[in-house]
C-alpha cells in the first residue's frame, strides 16, 4: 500500500469499504437466520438488498472514474463480523440474542457511516463530482439503517421485550 | 463468554468498550506524534484526556453496580488501531497523512458512538439508573469528538489543504 496523493487515499478508502460491504453481504443472511424477531430478520434481509445496491454504486464509481480497486481486507469489518459470530454462538435464539445482534449491527452501520462520510469529503476535495451523489445516497441509507435498528431496539427487538427474557434467565 | 440475561449482555458490552478505550489510550499519543497539523495533534491529545475520563466513568459504573468486568479484547478496535498503524507506515508525515488519520479516527469515534448508544439503551431497559447519566456524558463527548474531527477535516487538516499536497504528489 503506497499512498502518495489524495486520489490514492480515496482509492484506498473505497477499496476498504468495498471489502467491508462484501464481507457484510456474506454475514447478513446468517444474521437474518439467527434473529427470532421477524421484524429484525426482515430488517437484515432488506439491508442485504441495500448492501448489494451499495456494492453496485461502488462499481459505478470505479467505472466512471476509471479506477482499479485494490485487493485489501477490511480488518475492522472482520472484527465486527467475528463479534456477531460470537454473539450467535454464545446466546440462544430469542429476544436477548436479538438485542445483542442489534448492538452489533449498529456498530457495523456506524463503521460504514464514518467510511462513507470520509469518502464524501475526499471526493468533494478532489473534485470527483460524479462520485459525490452516489456516496451521499449510500451514506443516507446507512444512517437510515441505523435509525431503523434503534427503533426496533426501542420496541424490544420488534417482538417482545428482551429484558423480560433476560430477567427470566436470571432466576 | 456465556450471556444468559440482559445484565450479562450489558456487562459484555461494557467489558468490550473498556478494552476498546484502553487500546485507544495507548494509540492516541502515537496518533498525536504522527500528525503534522498542530490543531490535529492537539485534538488527539485532548481526546486522550477525555478517554482517560471515560475509562474512569466505566470504573465508576462497575463500582456503583458492583460488577466485575470480563477480560476480553475488543477485536474491532484492534482492527481500527492496526489500520491507523498502516496509515502511519504508508504515508509520509504531512497534510495527506493528517487527512487519512482523521478518516481513521472518525471510524473509531463512530464505533464508540454505537457502543455507548447500545449501552445507554441496555442500561435504561435494565433500570441501571446510576449508569445512564455516565454513559450519556461519554456518548455526547464521542459525538463532539467526531464533529471536531469533521471541522478539522473541512479546514484541510487545520493547517493546509490536504488536497494541495495530494495534487502535488501526483505530478
Amino acid at each position: 500500500m503506497a499512498i502518495k496523493s489524495i486520489e490514492d487515499l480515496f482509492l484506498h478508502e473505497l477499496s476498504d469499504i468495498y471489502s467491508a460491504e462484501k464481507q457484510l453481504t456474506r454475514a447478513l443472511p446468517r444474521l437474518a437466520r439467527a434473529s427470532s424477531s421477524p421484524k429484525l430478520a426482515q430488517a437484515f434481509e432488506s439491508h442485504l438488498e441495500e448492501t448489494n445496491g451499495q456494492v453496485e454504486r461502488i462499481d459505478k464509481i470505479v467505472e466512471k472514474l476509471d479506477l482499479k480497486l485494490k485487493r485489501i481486507k477490511c480488518a475492522a469489518m472482520e472484527g465486527l463480523v467475528d463479534e456477531s459470530r460470537e454473539i450467535i454462538d454464545s446466546i440462544e435464539k430469542g429476544a436477548l440474542r436479538d438485542a445483542a445482534l442489534i448492538v452489533g449491527a449498529q456498530k457495523v452501520e456506524h463503521y460504514e457511516i464514518a467510511s462513507y462520510g470520509g469518502l464524501c469529503a475526499l471526493a468533494r476535495q478532489i473534485g470527483y463530482d460524479e462520485a459525490v451523489p452516489l456516496l451521499t445516497d449510500t451514506l443516507e441509507e446507512e444512517k437510515n439503517a441505523d435509525k431503523k435498528l434503534t427503533s426496533i431496539a426501542e420496541q424490544g427487538g420488534g417482538n417482545e421485550r428482551a429484558g423480560e427474557e433476560g430477567e427470566g434467565g436470571k432466576g
